[in-house]
């Protein structure tokens, strides 16, 4: 319906071993099931790749990982972390930027203690930043920042930066994302966070939209852009109503913190490792009652469940 | 794509004149422009409407004349306002029977005072309001009250009431509403209060959505239905879109009070009218500037403006 | 520690026989209890008197009863309703003027459907309602309305309207409160809306609390006045935080809905009687639980458990 | 009126010369002030004293230099940050132990991106730092991180732990706070952020309150608490409404970010100091004002203006 790329964002899981571990094996795997996809992958985020959690080696060694199982198949980029300081989004972009990723994320700075950034202390944050690397880089508007970027904002900005190519926008407030595809969709490539707004942008002319369903189900994920770009309404209406249910079921079980995510990964004989503290995966019985939710939603491309 | 009957429903206003008065002719008026446009109707309700402000003779008589004006034509229905008792809305929907409407509304009831009604009082009050009428129900759930009605609650009376056809969602709850549609679609007619998750409902199969802004505007609305028809996706995105942008002017001055939406379309030498009070127009400065951002927006079928 | 008259205030239930009749007897014997405490009385609000489910005979009924049981010995007061309309308080007030009452709320306007009154509104409104009664008015400021009254339209109104004497004021912005009794303790009588800020309101120089918790125990509400006139900091705190801790028990079973109070009141043989619709009691195992938790308080004014 | 030590602590900022580099001489000096007025002091926290903004060896330095003021003549603790990871607080209370402060306060874990912890996530996080230092620890309840401590919790880790030994609250929910207090002030230190809800926990038997306004006047802190001891009732409300308008002007001005409260020390001539990146101070128009609403409360012990 129109020249316009659209795709689905897949926030990759970091898979570590029964000792913790960085587990470089299990990535790859992940990785490539992802690519054969067809999604779009971003990894090194804060909610679903436990990002915080890591070193700045094993960062590095995340995003060298990435770049070498995607880069060229398919679009990779590096997410990262809602920071405290300026500087430590610098550090980051270019971090992604010595590994060759395609795009990093600036997160929305997160000042601490419920405080929110003024006016001016964003627009000198995304000014320091975007000066700071080469790198094309997507903005990040999102609830979980307790504020979203004015609109005027990214106006100036886009003017200001050619390399400031995108907007994620995470949040309920349609009259806010129905205008910033209004003013943007021919500047910037615009996805939702999660799938529930995805019709919302897909019509209005957006992009598409993220989420981390896709590490379990990256071709249902995929199939939702597919089937739109076909005009197939009724392939759509399965695919994305599919897509839904197992976002709420996921939401029920720890949502983008993968406490029920991993071990679901796992139940199902993926690659998905354990979890690094302060988070603790769900009950065993959570667990059953999330794999047996899961599996009423007949999802083609799940393999056999392992255990239980 | 479906058998499903879509449909926009316009939450007519009630025109007065400048002593106050029902405004007659003008309701009529009025009437006949959403007729022509295809849209469905309810009347008397308490945002759009300004339901509260209609004695019980008043109300009786805006009923009356909207079934002359469209029975038969398009589907016309009895909207009513946030009731503080269940007397007050078995009261009203016998008042609808009475007239020959369609099917009336069963708002959520608003006990007042900051306080929410249990299960076992909602439980109570539909069946208490249902069991009063054979007239065709829908029922609402709506942020504005507070809570939503529960999805089993919703079902149980489903099963136990023929009568219970439809559910008007407003919220920002895409969670609630995907799995209202998917739970309800072959039982209930479903629509979004606002076009705000228009694409949403359709797309998931649902019916459609409703709104205030048909009062203006009612060709617009219709034409996202036609558009989302046709598959024309294209035309979709200019409608809805503009249907969105015509929404956020209308909510910043005055949203569903009306405030702002009266003296509009007495700009446009359409039926408005005055308002009742508690609800004062937007000051003229406000009017300008509201005028100035409609006309931005090239609805065809507006008129020329016939003031300032 | 000044010539300031400090007060609690209790809204006294509306008592209903079993066929759901204006219990007369019993009202008069609750409200004499509440008199022989020394508290103040609230009657005909829309909380704790379901004031929405009386009939204006009852209403008025209601009012004649206690200005017989009450005038002259402990200030006796109408509540009233949050009003959709303007003309509905006018009602009220004089409505409240012709019992004799020695004072009306004024309730926040609620126009309903989660819309909100402009200034304009709220000016025209307050006028409107005060310019119609000689009788002293009290104006409610509460979270319940969903906005505060703005303190400079406080102070409009106190300039304007000699009749208009006291603020009672429920929410927990203490800046607002704060603000509010700085500016106004010279010039308005000032409670606030249960039991939780009495020593912010009391210390800061306002009148004192308000709440239904004195239905229940009447003697404990004014000894918190009592011993805070005495500066018994000790004393105080005993009764302030056994205050407290059942103002937790009350709003946990069903808080200014009655539907736990009611029904503890008849378990200790005071005078409660029935709920009116939409209203529930709450169920035995619950009611069960409150009378436990009650009786761990040692309140030394309630009477044996007469039930279970 | 008990043996209870009660106490007022302040929050010290933590001064910045022109280059941005720690002041010493300057925190000096402001510790004395502190000292003097005979205040409980926190440093290093992340609001009032930018401690995301310190590296770790600053971060080291400001403890030792407050507990070389400090230590033996007030009470001087170490604040902190709020936490993405367990391992980052166990740092921090290692670092102030060895500082030698008198206690440390262990924040709220903070898991980034919207999410909350779990019981299971706390108990293990609590226990974890517990268990790391044998430093005396004041846990944080404070609805800046989007929950509060469950009460069984805190009682199972007082139970747990001896040297757990208070709680500061930060939140507007009543019922909580005068739970906490009457479950735990036997055991446990009890003090709420900010000086709203101090008349709430001095009468019901807690130890009093914190804040950052003290940084501007420490004595007018101090008097809340003396004058409260003393039993003097008008020289209270004098005192306590004195430092509830300060803290309105603060809140409009920045808050806890010290974008106004920085600038405002320095024109008094105090020893403020500049701010850290992010954060940058208000316009000289908004400081103008800042200060003229100051000088209107006649705080006795603040200096001349030196500017402006």
């Amino acid at each position: 319906m129109s020249n316009k790329k659209l795709s689905a964002l897949v926030i990759s899981i970091t898979p570590f071993d029964d000792q913790g571990r960085l587990d470089e094996p299990a990535f790859r795997k992940h990785l490539k099931r992802l690519r054969d996809a067809g999604v779009s992958v971003w990894v090194a985020g804060s909610g679903s790749s436990e990002g915080y959690a890591l070193t700045p080696e094993e960062r590095e060694r995340v995003l060298a990982i990435a770049v070498e199982e995607l880069k060229g198949r398919v679009p990779v980029r590096a997410m990262g972390c809602e920071p405290r300081l300026p500087s430590h989004m610098v550090e980051f972009v270019r971090c992604a930027e010595r590994a060759g990723v395609d795009a990093a994320q600036i997160f929305s700075l997160d000042i601490g203690h419920g405080a929110k950034p003024t006016l001016a202390e964003l627009d000198r944050y995304y000014s320091t930043v975007i000066d700071a690397t080469s790198l094309p880089v997507v903005l990040s508007s999102h609830h979980a920042a307790g504020y979203y970027l004015p609109l005027d904002l990214i106006e100036t900005l886009a003017q200001r930066y050619p390399t400031f190519t995108g907007i994620n926008y995470g949040g309920t407030d349609l009259h806010y994302l129905s205008q910033l595809i209004a003013r943007f969709r021919d500047r910037l490539e615009i996805h939702c966070a999660g799938p529930r707004n995805a019709m919302t942008v897909l019509v209005l002319g957006g992009n598409g939209f993220m989420g981390h369903e896709g590490n379990l189900a990256p071709q249902l994920v995929q199939s939702v852009i597919s089937t739109f770009e076909a005009g197939d309404m009724l392939a759509l209406r399965e695919s994305w109503g599919k897509l839904l249910a197992l976002d709420a079921i996921v939401k029920r079980y720890g949502g983008s913190t993968l406490r029920g995510l991993k071990p679901l990964l796992n139940a199902f004989g993926l690659p998905g490792g354990t979890l690094r503290l302060p988070r603790i995966a769900i009950s065993d019985v959570d667990l059953d009652a999330m794999i047996k939710a899961v599996l009423q939603l007949r999802i083609a491309e799940l393999p056999e469940v392992v255990r239980r």
